[in-house]
């Protein structure tokens, strides 16, 4: 018997998905994966992710690792990913890297530091070639204001105004790396693409899209940066802007 | 009676549609966009388009006029683009500019230039966020050596190598202003996108994806320069590369 554990780098297109985390009755990534590792090798094998993604999150480079029995029989990374991908086909999860990774390697706690990209879209016009990959925003936004005001919330704090009530964290105390927000033109007509790029080694349940809705508000106007940090000190969810929809969110990289 | 020529810019993602032109039985978006006119202010009004798009084929900048009798009714652009937009959904079809314009302006015969792109994915694993809206091509590509290439097209030429024998225009010679490649990088593990642009006053039917078809072959190693310019001179369809898959090709201005 020879085990050989797996490290898997996946894309997916969460929209139609409850989530990372199995599930009774609804369609979830984690079943997806294990279906296909099951029809490929005939074994149930579980998996284990780097970070779960909720309902209708997206990811780029979202991680996991499972440990596979093959026998003798040749097996490179290469093989490997498409043997799942070929069982995954139609659905919206591909792998696109996978390597054999010595047995100590966990997806989940050797992650080191964590990409999330959120996609905003502003314009008054709905979306076609974007709908279910960004947030259509129509009203206008400071930009610039906006990476000004996220600068504040960098560093070790107390992130529980940005916390999902339903966190299982043990503590809300995080270190918030970079947070970093851009704008680029997306149409001919003055639509908007503002993009947030967060680093972190880790982040509560809704972190990201309550950090992302809670600056919409400094975009608008409605708030100041001493408003932001108000909030921040709070440490009270109700003090905090509105939980970005899930639709404009990326797990975009898990670094090792 | 007050008749107001209107001009109006639209996006969608032809990936379910027959294409722009109204045919019995299967949708188009022609169809489409008099449909939700005609909800609008019930009065069937046929709309002129800068330039017919195949099945499948996406815009990001398509430009039609329609004249529009409103009786005294105010109108601006901003209220014509939300009503309009308001029937077309939950289509992937959305103004997103509308205009006033004078009554001598032709959406077809005015438009002075027209700029497409087309997006290639190469890379192994197939595509999740970009399924239907790229050409997944799994072989490595030169991409510098398509661009050099790319540059021998440019000019006035006869361009029957790269027109669709159903291709209903008066004559084969056309002029090609611009027609760059480019690359970007897809994902973390090698995958590159390559982005076609290419400008012109008028193109052929299926000229922009035969063009991309044929250097293709360029990008792969299997053709060298000379190779082009003898598929060029041949002035022979069967001369050319193969039609590249209308899901990658985007009509992305008009200029006027």
């Amino acid at each position: 018997m020879t085990i050989q554990r797996w490290k898997i780098t996946l894309e997916y297109r969460g929209t139609d998905y409850a989530g990372w985390q199995r599930q009774i009755d609804v369609p979830s990534i984690q079943q997806a994966i294990e279906d296909a590792i099951t029809k490929f090798c005939q074994q149930e094998i579980p998996v284990t992710v780097a970070g779960r993604t909720d309902a209708g999150v997206h990811a780029l480079g979202q991680v996991c690792h499972f440990d596979l029995d093959y026998g003798d029989r040749p097996l490179d990374g290469y093989g490997l990913m498409k043997a799942i991908n070929y069982h995954l086909l139609p659905q919206p999860i591909s792998v696109i890297y996978a390597e054999p990774i010595d047995n100590e390697f966990h997806a989940r706690f050797d992650a080191l530091n964590k990409l999330y990209r959120y996609h905003v879209i502003q314009r008054p016009s709905f979306l076609c070639h974007d709908r279910g990959a960004a947030w259509h925003f129509k009203r206008a936004l400071d930009v610039e204001a906006m990476h000004e005001a996220a600068q504040l919330l960098l560093g070790k704090h107390d992130f529980t105004t940005f916390r999902d009530s339903e966190c299982q964290a043990n503590s809300p105390i995080k270190t918030l790396d970079r947070l970093d927000v851009t704008k680029r033109e997306y149409d001919a007509y003055g639509g908007v693409e503002v993009i947030f790029e967060t680093e972190g080694r880790s982040f509560l349940h809704h972190q990201v899209r309550n950090m992302v809705g809670t600056l919409m508000l400094i975009g608008e106007g409605k708030w100041k940066n001493g408003d932001l940090i108000a909030a921040l000190e709070a440490k009270n969810r109700g003090a905090g802007g509105v939980t970005a929809p899930a639709e404009g969110l990326y797990l975009a990289r898990v670094d090792y």
